[in-house]
């Protein structure tokens, strides 16, 4: 099913701990790993231009099959030529299954063996059934070069037995969606559940490892639980999923939190974290998080992250960004979301650097003693 | 007060119509007109950066004295160093007095000879006070390039004596604002009112026409009255008004209106209505406005408007802009008030090209038979 076109090379791996310099390959170009991918839930990335995606050095852009399915519908999608022609981005697209948006956006859900029943909300309220099947079909509409197994991502905190199963599903599924998808110029990768239990999550590498995916989300993390939960599981999961592929830590956006995961092993991240909180008037700086809101910024006239090289931070100064936020104009949430891509985009280029000098453990122990850490 | 550096020169005038196509020079650079105007009301084009503003072929960027006066403060923009330093633009800038805004937002207004008390409505009801004095204090420090005079702007409909007493204050305002404008690189427009009564308008013109200012704004139109009705009345103000200054008619932004008016001898533009109708999903096109809402541009994949070279009917599809529209996305309001913008701006610029060639009364005619002057 996949071929040479989604070759994943693993270019340096770092000395002092598990993370990986590399390159994924696909047909609508090269992914320099680590990297943080840009969410685009319904075709765009909120408030940014193709042409900006481009200025800001994004390598991916991720779209939403539940959002997709709903509005405009895969077949509209299919029919403008694919997602690639229909947003205007040629470079790569991941589009995530929507198993997530399932499990906790829609209403009235009715699980089973075979998939997964249920209303659309802020859809107007349509039926819908998804089986693996279904949703592999709605991917290949879509038409993304990455596409991601239907699974059951599972709350924290929730029991162990109702994680257990999710698991078994889950990887039940992504079999399915192995036999059922088609479109050899995709990859699809398997999705590990497991929650905060290091039993499940290995039974769930151990499950969907085998089945030889080009590449693996690592899904049920950043749900609610603390982080150093998270780093209990996530490098034995990283360090037990097969290495020649890439690792997708999946709705992870703190730069700190990305560091540390790329330490433990993950190549690939997305998030809304940075798009959301700029629409609510926060920027990540090198000063910690920055809360625009605040009336200290009121007659500042300094850049809003004097370490930052972005497009932003060279032109506009702070008591004008406060001013538009304080405003509710949309250029606020437009340079606000700007700077906050960049600043994750460009620290994974920082950590691709340091990554192959050598130097990553020096670079994330000087990270974590900087203000620029606080967001942890 | 005002030098050579704001000098206005006719560089053509078309035989059949009192057309005339003109250069104005400011301190920020030089404006070809006719030439239309983006608002800006609170130091930003809704959703549009300086790039992009500099990519539409944009002159000169209107702002707002009372917006700006109430939010972030007229002192606060002197503090930044100046309007064009806050947000970011190093072209010319207007602002407008805020005259309008008065009149037509603010809470319990008290008018009298002196000047005007008001209730600053949407910025949390504080008290104020301008006299023309003040208003022109407020407008030095936030320091464009060119500002208006404090000004009555009347509704319509409204009894031709109420118009009378506010052309008259008017103009004694149109006098005390010379007075107390100080700073020689700004140029202070005085304002002709007169509502739809031709003695009016002539009275205005007459009066504010002798003080000899740097450019005449037309106010006083666009506010509810037929079109025909500016019409009857707009080309005698024009031709009244000194030829060797620029005309201003303020507010109008439908394109076969402007079109009209420069036929009639005003030299720019400004108006809400290309960005505003935008984020309402209204787009100016050769086939005439289309509302992306309608059913039937969901499955259309062609461009925006095949007859635009601007940036977004190059890229993006009719289905995709109305799927942003449906789906209230930012992106959508963005690419439609970029195109807005690039489509008054664009034909002004046709405008200028058929001045210069001597075919504007043609290029007139064969508008209003196309599809395009639908919206008039």
């Amino acid at each position: 099913m996949t071929s040479d076109d989604f070759r994943f090379e693993v270019l340096a791996l770092d000395g002092a701990t598990q993370a990986r310099r590399g390159r994924f390959y696909t047909p609508h170009g090269t992914v320099e790993t680590p990297t943080f991918m840009p969410v685009g839930t319904a075709a765009t990335v909120k408030g940014i231009t193709v042409s900006q995606l481009h200025d800001l050095g994004a390598q991916v852009v991720l779209c939403n099959a539940y959002h997709l399915f709903n509005r405009p519908g895969a077949e509209l999608v299919e029919r403008a030529g694919g997602i690639h022609r229909f947003m205007g981005w040629d470079g790569p697209v991941l589009t995530d299954s929507g198993g997530f948006q399932i499990f906790s956006l829609a209403d009235t859900l009715k699980l089973d063996a075979d998939g997964v029943s249920f209303i659309a909300a802020g859809y107007g309220g349509a039926h819908h059934r998804w089986t693996p099947e279904d949703n592999m079909r709605i991917q290949e509409q879509i038409g993304a070069d990455i596409i991601m197994q239907l699974d059951q991502c599972t709350p924290y905190p929730a029991g162990k037995s109702f994680v257990a199963e999710a698991v078994r599903r889950s990887a039940d599924w992504a079999e399915r969606c192995k036999v059922a998808h088609t479109r050899e110029d995709q990859a699809l990768f398997g999705i590990v559940q497991g929650g905060v239990f290091a039993d499940l999550r290995r039974e769930s590498v151990e499950r969907i490892g085998e089945m030889g995916f080009p590449g693996y989300g690592i899904g049920g993390y950043s749900v609610g639980e603390p982080h150093e939960l998270m780093f209990e599981t996530l490098p034995g999961v990283c360090a037990a999923l097969p290495q020649d592929v890439p690792h997708y830590l999946m709705g992870v956006g703190n730069p700190t939190t990305l560091l540390h995961a790329v330490a433990a092993g993950v190549d690939l991240f997305d998030c809304v974290l940075p798009t959301r909180t700029a629409r609510m008037g926060t920027a990540f700086s090198s000063e910690g998080r920055l809360n625009l809101r605040n009336a200290r910024f009121a007659d500042d006239f300094g850049p809003l992250d004097p370490a930052c090289r972005c497009a932003v931070c060279q032109k506009y100064e702070r008591a004008y960004l406060r001013h538009l936020v304080k405003s509710r104009e949309m250029l606020g949430a437009i340079l606000l979301t700007y700077h906050n891509l960049f600043y994750l985009i460009d620290l994974m280029r920082r950590a691709r650097e340091h990554l192959e000098a050598g130097t990553y453990g020096a670079f994330l122990r000087d990270w974590d003693r900087s203000p620029a850490a606080d967001d942890y």
